[in-house]
C-alpha cells in the first residue's frame, strides 16, 4: 500500500547492498511513495552487489562514493542535486562495517589500524556526509537526515565489538551536526535503531542467528523487520514528523524497553530451576 | 495535504476541549486522513469545552465519561465499538489536570488529597482505559495507542509540579501495559512527549509564556506546534510504525537532547557578563 | 573495615524489617561508620520484624511510623530531632508494597483501591517524608537523602506488577523534590536502584528465584547483595558525594546496561538452537 | 579530613596537568586516603605543565606515556606494577583535547585529520589503557578504573565541538571493555561527568567563563568543583562501590536533569517579557 508521502521528494540513499539490505527495502518504499533518488555505495561494495537491478526498478542512477573521500562526497552531492533537479529532501546513512569483526578480532585484543579505518566508514562518515550537505546547502528547508544504528550503543552485545563504540559516535554526531543543521537550515536529524536484521552484513556477526531469536523472543511485538524498519523511515522522511530531530528512535518491538520477557524467563528457568525457593531459604534463616 | 493514512481505521479520542487542544488537532487530521472515532471527555470538560462543533466538523459521536471511572471507561469503550462497527485501532489519551496547581499550592506544599485526585484522573486513567480496552478485547491486531505526556517526567520544570510525577507514572504504564497489551494482542503502546503548547490547560501553569519563549529559542526547530504534534500522532495510528512500542517520543524541536543553545547563552550573557575570565584567572593563580 | 565516614551523623532510616533487609544492613553499617540514626517502620511492620534486635544493636531508639499518615511522620521528626540532639543530616526511604502482588491480581486485572494503597505507600510515602523534613527545615545543609528503587521503573519486568509504576513515580519525586531540597536547603536527594535481592520483601515475587539467577548470569560481576547496597548508600551519606543530587544511580553489577550476556545466551541457545544459519539463509535467497 | 578508604591501594593517574587539573586535585586526595600511585602524561604536558611538584608531595614517581602508543602504555603498566610493588587497584582516566577546538575549526568545517587525532587522543586512549591492563592481567581483584567525561555526550553544547563525539566513544568503551574486565576480571569501569570545570583545559573552550555561570545557575546544588570531584572519585575507588559498573555517574550538582531552574528563568525573562500572556491570547482566539 501505498500514500504519496514522499511525492516529489528528492533524496541519496546510502548502502543499499543487496535485496536483504534495509537501504534496498527503503529505496523500493520511498520509490513506491514517490520519491525520486540517486543509490551511492562504496566502489567494492557496488562490486559485491546488485544494486543496478534496483536502480533499474525505481529508475535510479548510482554514483559511487566512498563515504570517508570528502572528493566522493562532494561529486555525489553534487550530481545528485543535479540528477534530482533540486536540493536534497531526505538522506539514508547506511553505512556499517568492523575490520576487527571480520578478522575475528575480539574487543579485548584489537588491531587498532582496523579500529580507526571501521570508526572512519561506520561513524565519522555520518558526519562528513552531513558537512558536505551543510556546506554546500544542498538539503531543501525541513529536509530529513537519518542514520541507522544499533542499541550496542547504549548497552552491552558483546559480540557486537567495536560496532558498539561506532554507533555511539555516530548518535553523538547526528545530534551534534544535527543542532547546526536545525539551527541554521531547518533540517532535522535522526538515528533509527533498529532490530537485529538479518541482512547480508549482520550474517556475519558471531552467533547471528541465536541472538535473532532471543530478540525476538524478548520484544512483546517481535523483531522489526528490514521492509517494516523502510516504512518506518518512510514516516521520517515525511512531512508529518518534521519536528522531530536529535532523536535516536527505536524501532525494535519494543525490545529496548525490556528488562525480561515472561518467553526469555521460562526458556532461562528450563537450565536453571533452583532447588529452594528464597521464601524457604529465608524461612529457615531466621528460624536459626 | 492528506494522504489516506488512516483510512477505515476506528478509534477513540480523549481530552479533545477546544480547538487549541493537541486533541482537537489530532481528531482533525485524523479526519482528513480517512479515520473515523468516537469523542470522549469528562462531562464537566464537555460541558466548558465546544467539543461538539468537532463532532459536527468530523461527522464523529460525543460519549462522555469520566476517566477515572470504570463504568464510564466501559461503557465508552462498548458505545465506540458499536456505534464504529468494530474493533478500535487508535486511541489518544490526552488527559491531565492537577488540582495542586490549579490551587495554587507549591510542591512543597501540597494537598494530598489534591495529589491523589491529579494523579487519578491524569496518570492512573491510562492504566484504566488501557484495561477496559484489553479486558474487553477491544482494540484489532496491530492496533495503536498513544498518550500524551511531557518531558517533566524525565528533568525538572519547578512549576510544572505534581503534573511532572504523574507524567513519569503515565510513561511507566504505557511500558507495563504496552509489553502485555504488545504480547497478547499485537499491540502497540507509546507516548509522545510534546513541546510546551500554549493550549487552554497549559496557559494556566505559572510563568507559562516566558517558558514557551525559553523552549523556542533552546530548540533547534523551535517549538512543535499543536498540529504538528497531531501530524505526528497520525504517523504513530498508521501501518507504517507497526513495531514501535513501549517508546517514549519526543516530539519537540530537538529541545530533549539540547544542554544549551547559542541562542539561550545569548541571552544569558546579557544579563551575567563575567568580567575576567578563567584564562584570566588561572593565569594569575598560577603566578602566586 | 569501618572508616569513621558518617562521624557525628544524625540520622533516620525507614524500613528495616529483618536481617534480610537492606535498611537493617545499611543500619548496621552506618553503625559501624560512627553515625547514629532512629529506626522507624510501620506499626504493623514493627510487630511482624525483629526490629528491636536492631535497635538494642546499634543503640537506636526505634519510632513507629504509618508513612501515609502527615501526623505519625511530623511526630516521627521532631522526635527524631530531639532523640539526635539536632539535625538530620541522612534519610533512607526503603518502603514498597503492592497489595496486587500480594493478591495475586495480575497487572492488567488490578483493584484499583490496592493501587492507590500500593502508591501512596511505596511513592507517595517519599513526598511526604521530604515534605515534612523540608517544612520543618530539619534537614541539615549537605544532608543527604536516598530512596530505594528498582530498574523495573525503566524496563518491564513483567513480575514487578504496579511497583514499576510505583517506582518510576518515586524516582520522579527524587528529582521534583530534590530540586526544591538542593536549591533552598543544599540538600541532596537521590535514588539507588538496586539488584534484585533476597529479602523477605522481595521473596514474595512470583518467580523470584529464577530471576535472581538471570539478574547475576547477566551482570558482569553478578547481583549486588544487600551488605554491598548498605555499603554504597554510606558512600552517598558521607561529605565525598556532597555534589550527586537528583540521580537515579544503578548499584546492580552492570546489569542495566547489559543487553545480553555471553552466559545468558549461551543457555538461551541450550534450548533454541537454529537448524539453518542466517548466512545460509540469505545465500539461498541470493540464489533465487 | 582523611578516612583511610584507599590504604595500601595501588594506582595509575592520567592527565595531572596543574594544581587545577581534576587528576592533580584526586591524587593529592588519594593519596591523603593512603593511596599510592604513578603519576602520567603526555611528555608534551609534562614539559608544559608542574607534574613534579605533584609526584615530590605524593611521594609519587613519574612514567611518560603517550596514550595513543600501546609501547608507552605497557612500559606504564610494566612499570608501575614493578614501582608499587603489586597489580593495580586503581586507573584515572582524565585526557582529552580537541584540535578542531584549539585551531578554532567549528563543528561543521571540521579537518579530519585533526578530528582523528582528538578522537586517537581523547576516547581511543581509554581503550587502549584498558587493553593493555587487561592483557597483562595487571589489575587486581574488585579494582576501579575511572574515566572522565562530560554531558556533551548526550546533550548538545555547541561549543564543545567534536569533543562531545569523542566523550560519547569513550563512555561506550567504559561499557564495552567494562562487560569484559567484569566478567573475566572481576574488575569495574565507570565514567564520571562532571560539572563544567575551570580547569587550564577547559579554560581554552569558546565562551567557557559564561557556561560556566550558566551551568552554575542552573543546578540545584551549583557547579561541583574539581575538589569535590576527587572526593567522589575516592569513593568510586574505595570498596565501598564494588558492584558499580558499566554506569556514567553524573556529579554536577543536578545539572544533568534539570529541565530549566528558577534562576535561569528568572534571568531569560528580563530579556524576554512577553506583552501577553498565552491566557489572554487563548481568551482572544476563543471569541474570535
Amino acid at each position: 500500500m501505498a500514500y504519496n508521502l514522499l511525492k516529489g521528494k528528492r533524496g541519496i540513499i546510502f548502502g543499499a547492498l543487496d535485496a536483504n539490505s534495509i537501504a534496498w527495502k527503503t529505496a523500493e518504499r520511498i520509490h513506491e511513495e514517490g520519491g525520486k533518488f540517486v543509490l551511492t555505495n562504496a566502489p567494492i561494495a557496488l562490486r559485491m552487489g546488485t544494486i543496478s537491478e534496483l536502480a533499474e526498478k525505481t529508475n535510479s542512477q548510482i554514483i559511487p562514493a566512498d563515504a570517508t573521500s570528502m572528493m566522493d562526497l562532494e561529486n555525489l552531492v553534487d550530481k545528485a542535486v543535479e540528477i534530482l533537479g533540486g536540493k536534497i529532501d531526505f538522506v539514508l546513512h547506511s553505512i556499517g562495517m568492523s575490520v576487527n569483526v571480520r578478522r575475528g578480532n575480539p574487543y579485548t585484543h584489537q588491531d587498532y589500524n582496523f579500529t580507526k579505518t571501521g570508526w572512519d566508514v561506520s561513524a565519522l562518515s555520518f558526519h562528513r556526509t552531513m558537512s558536505v550537505l551543510y556546506n554546500k546547502d544542498a538539503v531543501s528547508e525541513w529536509g530529513s537526515i537519518v542514520g541507522l544504528t544499533y542499541m550496542a550503543a547504549q548497552r552491552v552485545f558483546p559480540d557486537y565489538n567495536d560496532m558498539a563504540d561506532n554507533k555511539a559516535y555516530l548518535e553523538s554526531v547526528a545530534r551534534s551536526f544535527g543542532y547546526f543543521f536545525g539551527r541554521d537550515k531547518k533540517v532535522r536529524v535522526n538515528t533509527v535503531s533498529q532490530s537485529p536484521t538479518p541482512t547480508t552484513a549482520g550474517s556475519g556477526v558471531k552467533g547471528f542467528d541465536g541472538f535473532l531469536a532471543y530478540a525476538d523472543k524478548m520484544s512483546p511485538l517481535g523483531n522489526a523487520t528490514a521492509l517494516e524498519c523502510a516504512d518506518y523511515i518512510v514516516t521520517l522522511f515525511s512531512d508529518l514528523t518534521k519536528k522531530v530531530t536529535l532523536q535516536n528512535l527505536f524501532h525494535d518491538g519494543g525490545f529496548s524497553n525490556m528488562g525480561v520477557s515472561t518467553a526469555i524467563m521460562e526458556d532461562f528457568m528450563k537450565n536453571n530451576a533452583p532447588e529452594e525457593t528464597v521464601a524457604e531459604k529465608v524461612k529457615k534463616e531466621r528460624k536459626k
